[in-house]
């Protein structure tokens, strides 16, 4: 079933999304509205994302003197989105936005995901660059930066991890040292010179746009010209590629940044992946090598700004890993419909013509599996993109609950969808069997593509200790408490419906599991011994919150099915049905881990 | 823990290897002259394989004019396997042969498919199409195909699929009509002119050798020039691609088969595949478009001669997959080793220094998990494998015993292994990170390679289809029985040791429900109900048989281990507790879902 009309039933169907409407910053938006643009992104995304995936799959960015050349197709991808306006689409009219709700922006790019994920992906670092300038950056850098971001020219990256500290972010080693004794009068901001390395750089370089606006953590050394241990002594930097004027022109002077290496990819080719350097002397800047960086907000507090692009990225992250589900069901569905092969068991004349391969029962498990698990993470994402709304545009008390519970579900979104969609992906190649196997069909480009959202924008399981280590615990548990509220509204409201009864006996005896593990968990001594299945746990986690998702639509779509004809919601019902009963079973399962200490028995030399 | 060391405990110590030599046939042989064999294959692969399995996958196969292009590295390859004597290995000693057991020819071969399975593909073939010629052939076949098979200098394929028919057999167009009046008196068979299209033929073309013989399907018309409907109609046929004189030297005239197209494949790159049309005209024969193919055994049994190949082509295929997880596992059991990234949980000094990444938990479940799905792998394959020597020359008794087991456990060791390995290699790019979704470390490639094994020799739906819907059920459940047998036997030994009671239960229990789904499946009405989730049976079928080979391991090392410094051993004990904590109890849930009716109840238009 195609993603527009799924999509639809789920924004407005069951997750209401005409309430919005009533808020003042979204008067002007309606079901017509939302409707106009996912018209334009669907024509977009089909005309000039959808023929270049491949094309950007094969022709990787290439290093040609300390520029990384990408093929053609990426120019004609990026200035077809930003003529689509979608850059600043959530922003204020006054930033030249549309107020469109979060939620209908992300389904909205939902479209140019599903026909090239590595083609957006330039887009999602430029939206999440500008909008942590526009929350934390003084009132210059919003009008230099942001400004220049939303209307396509600068493009934005996120500078974090280093050769030597990846997941270990209090082990970086990049220097920020005051540039001179006017530093502090810049009215770009507090200007310090940026020496270090840079690794994992999506984007970081290319030349879709005027300008790369590179936001860098950085340590400011202390008085003894020592950098500070752990997190805390982390700061965050503008540092542009070509310099920027304070009236908000790139000068085309470079800046004292360079590509060090590409680093070639599996898959997400469209998105270049670079080594930085910065500060090497290569483009000295007034004669001197350091790469010009402008402080963003107080020192020391960078890391705290930059999870404020993180945690959009890992929305985004779940959201990339969902639409390559739902790109994936899309192309097995039609395939299995085209495809002849073979006869129905138990029926098999060998005269008779061989049947479309959806007619076979493992072909329809594979197909129904995908759509279990690709509608479950679709579901998960925009609620999850219904609470940034609710967060930012909700009344006080709506905004608070919003905030806690997205905190908590923030690291099930990025990773429940990167696990389960790829498992989707991995059927969509079994379904076309060995053609699926092959350049002559999207899938196997799709699980590629894929595999890259278990991995960045934190590993799955820097998001389970994050889940099990923090989110659950905060302030006594008050998040895991709002949650608990909305599970047992929703098993209340299917104890009304006979069909759905039992489907709530079992979310609430899987919620009780969850609530178990989590408190042995917390309970446990030394307390590393409770994080050390925090994987597992967040595997349960995740099928725990999607069940509960998938039963909330079914109480929807119980009163709301009113014919045969009505594929949709039958579709959703059906792969509801599925999620319970092949899926939701193991969260038990995985629950009953937690705590499990086979594996810090294990001794290394036995590995 | 490295393959050799592990490998070494499951001949000797587990399997009982030594009780081998006892027969006539590997009276030469000792656990000395095994030990000589891998050391060679292990030299071999490590200095001609591995450090070409790279380019291999860079250097796609390309077709120049009729012909396939392969990277140099395959010759070198191709070379240097030959002069191991490998092909020969488990032949007579009167044909060249070392007369070696198939478990050590199996496990030596696990050196070459660890550095690089694309490039030991070839092998395979060669050997399986050798051997089924040795099986079915005539002596004058035997003794021109299957002598210069062994000596290197004809390769073999088998052509099973059609663009329109490749799980469904019974669907092949491709015709062998008699050539001429004397087709019958031809020294290399009955002659036939062959005309028709194959598709996903491994090897269809190459030069790494002389000649390629391709082992053909194809109907021989009836009286009334139409083809049987249905597999009953089969033949098989010798079409070699230069044609061959009656005393096996090859001619150098060309054979009417020519490539029509390369498939390109995400993986396996080091083994070209093919699409071959044969008789269209391009190279005819004798002045007449046709290709000239010999008969092999009786018309219309081809394809009972065809399972001989397959069945040892799907011991190969779980085999390759055990290997890709074994060389995983190794690469990130390395990596985790030497890679430091963060502090231990609870500890967190910022100022200490970094510690090897196998000190986190997640990271040490990642290893243990790889551990437990490929040494598992290792085990079922190696099981099979000795039961390939007990039929082949075993007594009456177990001989019988061990074709019964084979014939019902042969779609496990396909299937189980490319499901579970490829998760090993999920994890290994997982325990790398960033890293591992790059080229500059091989788990990627070991990831994609393994996802074709899923597919080829019989899709993993076929192989449960074929459990479910006849092996189980074949001669009232006999092999089932055989295998219940085996079972019990282990459940009673483990009885006796008090670490190792508990396990028994649950493997009881697993088995219990096993028998149950199978009884049901059985009994279903329609027919095809009960086979509607073959896939999740054998999902359960294989985790419970793995299970049990885990627990027979583990009796044995429990009364062997001597120190702390047998970390072979603990590794092993470790990776088996982790199976049957982590692992068994989802095949209790699987084999509840047997009989499941939300599949068959989703309308394809649902989907």
């Amino acid at each position: 079933m195609p993603y527009r009309e799924t999509l639809e039933f789920m924004l407005f169907d069951w997750l209401g999304s005409r309430e919005l409407f009533a808020r003042d910053r979204f008067a002007d938006h309606s079901a017509e509205t939302f409707g106009a643009v996912f018209d334009t992104c669907e024509r977009v995304a089909s005309e000039n994302f959808a023929p270049h995936n491949r094309t950007a799959d094969l022709q990787e960015p290439q290093l040609r003197d300390d520029r990384v050349v990408l093929p053609d197709c990426s120019t004609e991808a990026h200035n077809a989105y930003v003529a689509t306006g979608m850059l600043a689409a959530g922003q204020d009219y006054a930033l030249g936005g549309m107020q469109l709700p979060y939620i209908a922006e992300l389904a909205a790019n939902g479209f140019f995901i599903k026909a090239s994920v590595g083609l957006w992906g330039e887009a999602m670092l430029t939206v999440g660059n500008a909008n942590l300038i526009l929350a934390h950056g003084s009132e210059r850098q919003r009008a230099v930066f942001t400004a220049n971001a939303f209307a396509g020219r600068f493009s934005g990256t996120m500078c974090l991890s280093e050769p030597h500290a990846g997941s270990s972010l209090s082990d970086i080693t990049t220097r920020a040292v005051p540039d001179g004794t006017d530093c502090a009068d810049d009215p770009l901001g507090a200007r310090y010179r940026v020496f270090g390395n840079k690794m994992w750089i999506s984007c970081g370089d290319h030349d879709l746009s005027e300008n790369i606006i590179h936001l860098v953590l950085a340590k400011i050394p202390g008085a003894d010209g020592r950098l500070v241990a752990g997190t805390k002594g982390i700061s965050l930097l503008i540092v542009p590629k070509l310099l920027v004027s304070a009236d908000g022109t790139a000068t085309g002077e470079r800046n004292d940044v360079v590509v060090a290496g590409l680093n070639h990819k599996m898959g997400f080719r469209g998105a270049p992946n670079t080594a930085l350097n910065f500060g090497e002397g290569k483009y000295p800047v007034h004669g001197r090598a350091g790469a010009i960086g402008y402080l963003v907000g107080e020192a020391g507090h960078g890391l705290q700004c930059m999870f404020h692009m993180m945690n959009e990225a890992r929305i985004g992250v779940g959201f990339m890993a969902t639409m390559l589900g739902q790109a994936g069901l899309e192309t097995s569905s039609d395939y299995a419909r085209s495809r002849r092969q073979g006869r129905i068991a138990g029926r098999k004349d060998p005269d008779a013509p061989q049947v479309a391969i959806i007619e076979h029962a493992d072909i329809r498990r594979m197909l129904l599996a995908q759509k279990a698990y690709s509608d479950g993470a679709l579901a998960l994402c925009l609620y999850g993109a219904r609470l940034v709304d609710d967060r930012n545009s909700g009344d006080a008390v709506s905004a608070r609950e919003a905030d806690g519970l997205l905190d908590l579900l923030t690291p099930v979104i990025k990773s429940w969808p990167s696990e389960w969609a790829l498992e989707a992906n991995n059927f969509a190649i079994q379904v076309l069997g060995g053609a699926g196997y092959t350049r002559d069909f999207p899938v196997e480009q799709y699980w590629r593509d894929n595999r890259l959202n278990m991995i960045h924008e934190g590993t799955n399981g820097i998001q389970a200790l994050d889940l099990l280590g923090r989110k659950v615990r905060m302030r006594d548990g008050e998040a895991l408490g709002l949650l608990k509220k909305r599970v047992q509204a929703t098993i209340a409201a299917a104890a009304a419906h006979a069909g759905l009864r039992h489907h709530g006996d079992h979310l609430a005896e899987a919620f009780a599991k969850l609530e178990t593990a989590t408190a042995a968990s917390i309970a446990s001594q030394p307390p590393e011994r409770g994080l050390a299945n925090a994987s597992v746990y967040l595997n349960g986690f995740g099928h725990t919150v999607v069940a509960w998702l998938w039963l909330d639509m079914m109480i929807r779509i119980e009163s709301e099915v009113s014919s045969e004809a009505d594929t949709v919601r039958l579709g959703l019902a059906a792969a509801a049905r599925y999620f319970f009963a092949f899926e939701l079973p193991l969260a038990a399962h995985w629950f009953g881990l937690v705590g499990n200490p086979l594996i810090m028995e294990s001794d290394p030399s036995w590995l």
